[in-house]
C-alpha cells in the first residue's frame, strides 16, 4: 500500500506517468519464468534523473518500496513487489546520450536495450559485446551482473561498466568511477552497485566499454564422446591461449530433441558451439589450433567457417536449441537452474546434474556457458502442478549445493532475485552479514528492492 | 599509544613476533618516496590467519589502529602511522598455498611478492601478469588495486583477483568470490576490498586468475614527431583491436638524459616502446599491424623482433630510464604523479603538464602506461627543501586537477594513501560520503589504517 499522501505527491509530479491500472500493475510484477505474479501498487515512467531523485525522496519520506524496472526479463524474480511498493519503469530513459570512439565508452539510460544500443553502434565500428540473450535493458543487465555467450572473452556487466549515476534512496545523485581506464581512488563503487539488484539505489546512467566489432570471425562445431572430453578441450584451448569469444555447451538430450522435433540429423552426442573474433589470420589460426585439440580429445565432426550463411548453419544447433527444448513439452514453463563451478569440476558437475535429471520425472537438457563453468538445465514444468515445481527446485537446489561443495557459485548470471536467496548464507557464510551492513548504510529504511538479495527482517 | 594491557596481550600471544625495536618501528613508519615518517607504536609478524583475527580482536576492544604491510613500496603513505597503532606485517604470510593450473588459479597468503610467485609458477607453463614495477606484495598490490605496464592487456589487479579472505576489524573472518570464473550472487564484496587500502579489514588470503605464458613475444619501439602523434597511434591499434601486452611511452626529456648520461643515441623525441604477446604468428602481425600505423603518424625508426636479446636491446630506454633519470639529479627524492586521463585527452594532458613542468625550477620527465591513459611526472627535489617539496606538489595537484576536468582521476594506480587524501571529494563527490558510511559500516570504530582513503573525522 502506498499512503495517499505520496500517492498525491507522485500524481502531482507524474501525471500520466504514474500508473495504477490493473494490466499495468499486473505486467511489472509477472516473471518470465516460474515465480508467483506479485505486483506494485503503482507504477511510474520518470522522464530524466531528476525525476527518479524526487520520486525516490518522495517514497523515502512515505516508506514505500522501490522497485527498478528495465524489460522485465530477469529469471529470478527480481522485479516483482513481494511487498508491494512503486516500481520505477526506465522505459522513458532509453537514450543513447554520448558516444565516445576515441574512449571507446558510450553512455547511455538505463532503459536502452543493448540491441538498441548496437543498432545504434553499428556504423561506428564498435559494439557492445555482452549478451545474455534476452533483449535486455542495460541498466537491468548491470543491476544483474549479466553475462551469457561471450564472457568468456569480454567478461560480464562486473567488466564492461566503467562507471554509474546512481539515486540513493534518499535521493542523492551520486556519479562513481570516471572516464579514464583505471583508477585507485578509493572504494569501488561502480563495482558495488552493479550487481546489486536495485537493493542500494537505482542507476540513472551508464558509461559502458565498447569493443572494435571484429574484422572476422570464424565458427566452428564438434560433437564429443563424453562431456567430459568436450570440457578437457575446453580447458586446454584456454591454457593455450586461445580467446574464443563464446564456447557453448551443448548436450546430447538438446541433440536427441532436436533430431526428433526438428527432423535436424545431429550426432546424439555433447557438442561444442565456437567462436572467434579478431583478424581474418588469426581466426583461422585460432580455429585450426581449437581443431587439433578435438582430434586429441576423440571429437568428430569437427567443422569451422568464416562466411556469415556457414557460421549461422553450423550454429543452428544452438539457435534453435532453447526454443526447441521448450516446444518439445507444449504448455510447459522452463526452470532454468543457473550455477557456475570450477572449470575443473565442470565434468562432473555436469554429468552428476544430468543423472539427477534423468532419474527424476522432470526433462531437462543442459546448455551451457563453459568457458566460464556456468550451464543451465533447461527444466520443463507445468507450472500448474505443484509437484513437478517442487522437483524442479529440488534438482535446481541439489545443482547448488553441489556447485557449491565444488567452490562455486549458485548464481553465474541470473542473480539471487527471490530463486536464490535460500543460498546466500550457505555460499557467502559471513560474508552475508557484510553485505548486510552495507544495505544498512545505504538504505537505512530498507525501501529499495525489498525481499530481495540480503538477509529479511 | 598503545595500552599496556593490550601490549600485555599482544606479547603473551605472539611473544618475538612482537617488535618496538626503534629501527622496525622507523622502517615501517618509513616511505619510500617524500611522505614524512610516521612509526607505529609495535609491528607484530602472524603466522596464519586466526593469529591475524586474533590481534585484531585485542586491537579492537582496546581502540588500537592496525595498518597492513607487505613490502613498504607503497608510494603515497599508505602504511604509514599517523596515529600510531600496531603494523601488521605479512612477511611470515607468504606462501603460495595452492596452483590449480586446469581453473588457471593460485591461493597465496598475502604476503607473498609478484616475483616469487611467478618464480613458483615458472615450471607450469603459466604467469601472474600484473607488473606495477616494484617487487610488491600481492596483498598490498591488491590493497590499493596496483597495476602498471601490463595493465592495457591484462587489466589491474581489479581484474585479477578471483577471491579474497578478509579479517574484519572485529576479527570475523570472511571469504569473497568463489573459485567459479562468474559469479551474480550478491554484492561484489571481492572488489570492495580490492583498493580499500587497509580501512576496512586485512587481506589474509587471495585467489588470483593466473594466464599462459605467452608462447612467443615481440617488442617494438618507435619515434614520433610529437606526444599527440603517438598517443593517436595508440588510439588507433586498440580500435583496430590490437591488444599489446604493454604500450610505454617516454618522452623527449627522458630520451635527452639518456643520451646525456647513460651516452645513448637515442632521437630526442616522444618514444613508444611497446611488447605483444600471443602465438609466433599473431605477436608477428600485431608487430607489423602497429608498424603499419607508425608510419601513417609520422613516427620514425621503427623496429621490432621476438628474440629475447633484441627485445631487451629495444627496450632498453624503459629498462634505464627510471634510474637514469633519479640519478641524474644525484640526492634527489622522486614525486611521482599519477593521474589518469580518457585516452582521447591524454595527448594534450601530458602536453601540458610538460609545460608546466618547463615553467617551473623542478626537473621532471613524462613516463606512462598510455594504452591506459595513465601517466607519471618523475619530478625530482631535494626533500630537505620545503619550497622545492611545494613546488612539486604544486605541479602535481595542478595535473590532478586538470585530469578531473577531463574527466580522470587523481590517481591511476599508485592508491589515495594521504598523498591523494584531499582530492577525494572533488573527485567523487557525494559518492565520498557513501564511501565514508560503508567505512563506518565495516569499521565502526575507525581502527582500520586511520587518517587514510575516507573523510577524516
Amino acid at each position: 500500500m502506498i499512503p495517499d499522501d505520496a500517492m498525491v505527491a507522485l500524481r502531482a509530479m507524474l501525471g500520466e506517468r504514474l500508473s495504477t491500472g490493473k494490466s499495468d500493475l499486473a505486467l511489472h510484477g509477472r516473471s518470465e519464468t516460474w515465480h508467483a505474479e506479485m505486483p506494485p501498487d503503482a507504477v511510474c515512467y520518470p522522464k530524466d534523473t531528476a525525476e527518479v531523485a524526487q520520486v525516490m525522496t518522495i517514497c523515502a519520506r512515505h516508506g514505500v518500496p522501490l522497485i527498478g524496472f528495465g524489460t522485465g526479463t530477469a529469471l529470478e524474480g527480481h522485479a516483482s513487489a513481494p511487498r508491494g511498493g512503486l516500481t520505477v519503469d526506465f522505459r522513458d530513459m532509453a537514450a543513447v546520450l554520448e558516444i565516445r570512439p576515441e574512449d571507446m565508452l558510450v553512455r547511455v539510460q538505463p532503459g536502452c536495450t543493448r540491441e538498441a544500443l548496437n543498432t545504434e553502434l553499428r556504423a561506428t565500428g564498435l559494439m557492445f559485446p555482452v549478451d545474455p540473450g534476452a533483449n535486455a535493458s542495460l541498466g537491468g543487465m548491470a543491476a544483474t551482473r549479466a553475462s551469457g555467450t561471450t564472457a568468456v572473452r569480454y567478461g560480464t556487466m562486473r567488466d564492461q561498466v566503467r562507471g554509474l549515476e546512481v539515486v540513493l534512496p534518499d535521493g542523492r545523485v551520486i556519479r562513481t568511477g570516471t572516464l579514464a581506464a583505471k583508477s585507485s581512488a578509493g572504494y569501488d563503487l561502480t563495482g558495488l552497485f552493479v550487481g546489486s539488484e536495485g537493493t542500494l539505489g537505482l542507476i540513472t546512467e551508464l558509461t559502458l566499454k565498447l569493443h572494435g566489432q571484429p574484422e572476422a570471425v570464424s565458427a566452428a562445431i564438434c560433437a564429443f564422446p563424453s562431456t567430459g572430453a568436450a570440457i578437457e578441450t575446453v580447458i586446454l584451448a584456454i591454457q593455450m591461449g586461445l580467446r574464443p569469444a563464446r564456447v557453448e555447451f551443448v548436450d546430447a538430450a538438446t541433440a536427441a530433441i532436436l533430431n526428433a522435433r526438428d527432423g535436424a540429423s545431429f550426432d546424439e552426442a555433447p557438442h561444442l558451439l565456437l567462436e572467434f573474433h579478431g583478424s581474418d589470420a588469426a581466426v583461422a589460426e585460432e580455429a585450426e589450433r581449437f581443431g587439433e585439440l578435438t582430434t586429441e580429445a576423440g571429437g568428430s565432426g569437427y567443422r569451422w567457417a568464416t562466411q556469415a550463411e556457414e557460421r549461422t548453419r553450423l550454429w543452428t544447433m544452438r539457435h534453435r536449441a532453447y526454443h526447441t527444448i521448450l516446444a518439445s513439452r507444449p504448455g510447459s514453463t522452463a526452470v532454468v537452474t543457473d550455477v557456475c563451478v570450477p572449470i575443473s569440476r565442470m565434468g562432473e558437475a555436469i554429468d552428476r546434474a544430468a543423472a539427477e535429471i534423468a532419474a527424476s520425472a522432470v526433462p531437462g537438457p543442459i546448455l551451457g556457458h563453459v568457458g566460464d563453468g556456468n550451464y543451465h538445465a533447461i527444466l520443463l514444468v507445468d507450472r500448474s502442478d505443484p509437484a513437478e515445481l517442487a522437483e524442479a527446485k529440488r534438482l535446481s537446489d541439489g545443482m547448488v549445493a553441489h556447485a557449491l561443495d565444488l567452490g562455486g557459485t549458485a548464481t553465474g548470471e541470473h542473480g539471487v532475485g527471490l530463486g536464490k536467496l535460500h543460498f546466500m548464507e550457505r555460499e557467502h557464510g559471513a560474508g552475508w552479514d557484510v553485505m548486510g551492513a552495507i544495505k544498512r548504510a545505504l538504505d537505512p529504511d530498507g525501501i529499495m528492492n525489498p525481499g530481495k538479495l540480503v538477509r529479511q527482517n
